[in-house]
């Protein structure tokens, strides 16, 4: 077991109570500080059944504003969750700037209790392990603070409590099967969360072992481990982390002013023929993925005016309506910018089976984010491996991940450009942000250049449509998403 | 039966090819047209199994650009969406302004369905057609286009079909055990099928009955249909729609002038006695909703500075953080701005046995809104019956309505401001807004008391909270919420 976290001796009950007092209070102005400076807090819970999670997270809260945090309650995962990545569910559910986030029980307590019960393999157990860190590390890398506690309590005391729940009907509903079936395999399991605590203490987001004898006790050591943990996290707040290396098998890709584009066109009745082919092969594919219950990811990043939208078009009216979904992706929301960059990407993942088609990207971060200085260097030297590790995530979990560059040339955009603004019906494809970011062609393609090279991965590729022809382009995009999900089936 | 909607007769195939073509084209310039001019379109398809709704409404959308489109699947109803209210997982899928939303298979499906199966009586089946009734007209109220398709085939074709798509390994998924017994029962059905189209055939949202023997000709009359709507919608666009009579049960309620405050405080002693008995009663009563399974719904408004965020605090420590939500309701986002002002209030209902707190609430549309223009006067003016209506189907969900008007004279609120204004941890609460605000008090004390009197109703009461004396205002607020629980208990 790890080493309990020692706050000094548990007090005499007056001193408890006076230090409880302050604590409280303390807590109470630390959370219009976090307001005011903008930290989201998450806080986890976890520990044996009965070992008072939920009451002593109940008088925590009690001298909070609730109107400014929000209590996760983690229980089973729905059958529509199911559906998604395993890390889906806590995801979402993260705080938004300068707000607490408390989850009482969460992905350890899903992920032990999948092993225990055998719904894992034991090399399953260890991906979602490593899943588990990257998460808490993303979190704490963008400015979340994290802090976790683990709420110990013995065989014997564990069974006294759960039986004084079960003699009340008010709160018998509390005791679960599985914190039945904890109690009897009660030193299996201290063996597997003895292990998860083990490999889950990092650094940026440690455990805090809880002795849950006294809940006042309880109480006023994670009180006071909140302000301090709190105050720490403002004095770090916008400061730069290490880089990680980027560990993830990266495949060479050309150079933007490698590939060329003169030769990369398509006869009209040629594409219409192919045009037709292909999008009959897609709809069957469609079909197979669907009861296969795949799910494939297309992400879609360009030039300006380089044919995005034709292009999805052309795969979308391939698809069965009821099975896919395009995301339109404009600049973040207020409640999007609150969180973690890859947040709405995450609320936006297609259920398995289904196909998610992203018009642009959370490559965003590394183009234009990067360019506008929307975030720092620092926030965008990390995203290519943090991005590596969310499509990886996805992989895992069992999608086809696709991503398009399509490619033009400077003098093409120009035309079509041109052309936009003559047309009518097409101005409203057309503004002054366009022109603007036209003006930073170069400073683009080095950024472009630089994402191809660093996310070019063997589960995630990247392939370049060529699409001065937008014939062209539409064909190879097709024909790529038929190869891909060709290897698959 | 309906009269069959008549666009002529079908044409030969070579016309209705030509058509066909320019239907198409101009469909995909209409979706342009309604893009620029923010006209949100909900389009339904309904009808007998096999009809040929999917591969139609796939025909349709092949035209259009999928990134301003979605299609929402209205399959049954998950185990989240059956804690909520019956319309609440079609009401959060309406589109947002400038696009379409394409429902195959909706509210009619489910309620005729339900009919069928005997889930629903025949005086349930008819509320439901009642509020079915009022969704649709306050969408279209509110500016949305609402087309609606029916899908008619006959006994023997339907037979065959079904037949057809069993006998494919690849397309027997799409015949459900609900489709089977349709045809079994086909006579049956089509009566009650007739009964709803006949109920809901309402003037602002009509059905259009389209034969669907030939796909082609079947898009064709869609294609032309969609046109000429959005014509008319884009002409009358923005124009006043007539403001319904009351006739919700409202019940009179003094004018704010009318309430004494002076007299209205509560001693410490007895505030510190009375919190802890009314939060120890609350707290039981709430694990008696959860196990009953009962939603409740408080909302706060009041004067800036009244008290509210106390008196939540109040009610929220009281309560078992499992089994409530506190919701702060600010200025909208672009998402919801674009939506129905009542579509985020809709998304934030609580599950049954669940408690939602709303510190301001759907009232902002006929104060702040009314009173800084947000709305036009007709959408204000409109906005009473809306909320009798929302309120309505919470109620007739069977969610328990306490709404809190939380009251200070001017004075007071003067005093709070200045003192906010001259403490650090306080500072936070003061904005300019609320100076401004409070320049504009006696417009507000208008707009209030008619708020007051239109929507008080028996199932969603109004109580006035006299606040100047804030602890007076919260054992008032614990005592009401403990006495409208009991009454249902």
């Amino acid at each position: 077991m790890l080493k309990e976290w020692n706050k000094g001796d548990k007090p005499e009950a007056e001193e408890l109570e006076k230090r409880l007092d302050e604590a409280r209070l303390t807590l109470a102005t630390k959370q219009i500080e976090i307001k005011e400076k903008k930290l989201p807090v998450l806080v986890v819970l976890e520990g044996f059944g009965a070992a008072g999670k939920g009451s002593v997270l109940g008088k925590i809260i009690r001298n909070l504003d609730p109107r400014f945090f929000k209590v996760a309650v983690m229980e089973e995962a729905t059958a529509e969750e199911k559906r998604k990545p395993f890390l889906y569910r806590h995801f979402v559910k993260i705080p938004p700037a300068g707000q607490f986030v408390f989850f009482e029980g969460g992905w350890m307590d899903e992920v032990t209790g999948d092993f225990l019960s055998g719904k894992l393999t034991k090399s399953q157990y260890k991906d979602r392990i490593n899943s588990i860190k990257g998460f808490e590390r993303q979190l704490t890398d963008n400015g979340y603070l994290v802090m976790k506690f683990f709420f110990a309590i013995g065989k014997k005391e564990q069974k006294k409590r759960m039986d004084a729940l079960l003699s009340d009907k008010n709160t018998k509903w509390r005791v679960s099967k599985k914190d039945i079936k904890q109690n009897e395999d009660y030193d299996k399991c201290k063996k597997v969360f003895d292990d998860y605590l083990d490999k889950t203490n990092q650094p940026n987001a440690p455990w805090y072992l809880i002795s849950s004898d006294d809940k006042k006790w309880a109480e006023l050591q994670i009180t006071e481990l909140l302000i301090s943990g709190i105050d720490t996290a403002l004095m770090n707040h916008s400061k730069a982390v290490p880089v990680l290396q980027n560990t993830f098998p990266v495949v060479p890709i050309p150079k933007l002013c490698d590939i060329s584009l003169e030769d990369k066109t398509i006869s009209d009745d040629q594409y219409r023929v192919e045009l037709k082919l292909c999008q009959k092969k897609l709809r069957e594919l469609h079909n197979k993925l669907y009861r296969k219950k795949i799910p494939v990811i297309i992400a879609y990043e360009g030039w300006d005016a380089a044919g995005k939208g034709g292009n999805i078009k052309r795969i979308a009216s391939a698809l069965d309506p009821r099975g896919y979904e395009v995301f339109p992706i404009a600049s973040p929301e207020p409640h999007e910018k609150a969180r973690h960059y890859l947040w709405r990407f995450w609320n936006r993942l297609p259920k398995d089976g289904h196909i998610a088609i992203f018009d642009r990207t959370w490559y965003g971060r590394v183009m234009v984010e990067r360019l506008e200085d929307f975030c720092s260097e620092n926030d965008w030297q990390r995203a290519y491996y943090e991005i590596n590790e969310f499509e990886k995530e996805l992989a895992d979990w069992g999608a086809i991940v696709i991503k398009f560059w399509v490619q033009i040339d400077k003098d093409t955009q120009l035309e079509r450009f041109t052309l936009r603004q003559n047309t009518p019906e097409k101005q409203w494809k057309i503004t002054d942000e366009d022109w603007r970011n036209r003006e930073k062609w170069d400073l683009y393609e080095d950024a472009i250049n630089e994402m191809l090279q660093k996310t070019n991965t063997t589960y995630a590729p990247w392939y370049v449509l060529e699409s001065n022809d937008k014939k062209y382009a539409r064909i190879k995009a097709l024909k790529t998403i038929i190869k891909e999900i060709e290897k698959r089936l």
